[in-house]
């Protein structure tokens, strides 16, 4: 045990940091695939190392999150910024929401994170409390304009928001599909056969054109769905997730 | 094997059908809990009849929820029936959907069969293809009346209905938790504190309001949410369901 001891420790300082950049690697692939309640075991097996080396790296699933996404979420908020100073309000919260559906729609990860609220992630709650106050500003100047219905709230936008933009992954699973199934556990987009990537902007519009006080101008963006499309959708929708944790042989 | 055997076949009979109720009792509160993807060995377990037993009288899920469902989801298709014949095509929009938003939000169950498509469950087609010609009738009046954007497709609406539809659960899950937490398996409303068994009013006046050509008249109905209640539905969302089947010791 004391022999090669001084050569040993920066040897398993560096096993230590391939270990750990082979890991968020992994998590970010898995996350992304399977959203942010992906098996932490499949984590492990795709780095390549056990489920004990990911507990000492990463203690909790909430630290892992973070250390995956942390960076990744900073374009939003600088979206957030630039939307917050736009001269068109309409224009801003515009620009600002498709950035946000765009994120929503690359990886079930992004979705995941910025549609819910997951206790203990940090970099989650930075993003939420930055996107609840970009609509509250870009909301508040629509108001003073006159062009937003008066009774609308920010939690009203927020709450339809994160409706739809849990619904967009189904949306774009078309496109998401090849690099997914070239993986044996993700099943999720094996019977997406349709749909534009950007087939969000359309739910997105009509949403945004219901809260003004006069019509927009200007027809809905990206093609309308057809049945067997809306069909496809529904089906990759899935039925809910269970909070249960049971799930014996017979599920 | 012999001995009581001519009473037997009838006793087989009624202990059978004994057993087909309990298992149609303890699926309906099982999918309506944990909606349609519970795990099957539980509902055999409450049902008190071990997994062959419910194999054998329903081969599959989609078997068993079928005959769950089948009833209960004919009021959503009388309701449609009336609304196409109401002499206002708005007020019968309104009031046909505000029967499938309370029906959505009553259990997961009929959620999960009103939102999503799940293949082989022969009175879920029935009432799909209902609700879409129910819409399409409508929207078409709407369309003659000129009261409606013109863009707007039944695909749209379809689509947002089930987006919207799907969030439904989150927003009332306070109001059903009481029954649902007196269960060992059902974890899905712990945390569920606040928000009207009728919240799903306001984000469906929204969105029907953004379908019309002019303003709709009248304040959107049911209190706003609070940003803490929000908070609390976005939790109760939840991270996306994975398809993955793979629930390891890692999750």
């Amino acid at each position: 045990m004391t022999v090669g001891a001084r050569d040993g420790a920066p040897r398993q300082r560096r096993d230590a940091r391939r270990n750990r950049e082979l890991l968020l690697e992994a998590a970010h692939e898995v996350f992304t695939e399977q959203g942010l309640d992906a098996p932490l075991d499949v984590i492990a097996r795709r780095a390549g190392v056990g489920n004990a080396t990911l507990y000492r790296h990463f203690p909790t699933r909430a630290a892992l999150v973070d250390a995956v996404f942390r960076d990744s979420l900073t374009g939003t908020m600088d979206a957030g910024e630039r939307a917050r100073k736009a001269p068109d309000a309409w224009a801003g919260l515009t620009a600002y929401l498709e950035v946000v559906f765009r994120t929503l729609a690359a990886d079930r990860g992004s979705n995941d994170l910025m549609t819910t609220h997951l206790r203990g992630v940090e970099s989650l709650e930075a993003v939420h409390e930055h996107n609840r106050r970009t609509v509250d500003a870009l909301l508040s100047r629509l108001r003073d304009e006159g062009t937003v219905r008066a009774d609308v709230t920010t939690e009203d936008v927020l709450f339809a928001l994160a409706a739809l933009g849990r619904a967009v992954p189904a949306l774009t699973a078309a496109t998401t599909a090849p690099g997914a199934a070239a993986t044996a556990e993700v099943a999720y987009a094996a019977h997406a056969t349709v749909t534009a990537p950007d087939a969000w902007r359309r739910p997105l519009a009509l949403f945004l054109a219901g809260l003004r006080t006069e019509p927009a101008a200007g027809a809905l963006p990206a093609p309308a769905l057809t049945a067997a499309e809306l069909g496809e959708v529904l089906r990759e929708l899935g039925p809910h997730r269970t909070r249960a944790g049971d799930r014996g042989p017979g599920a």
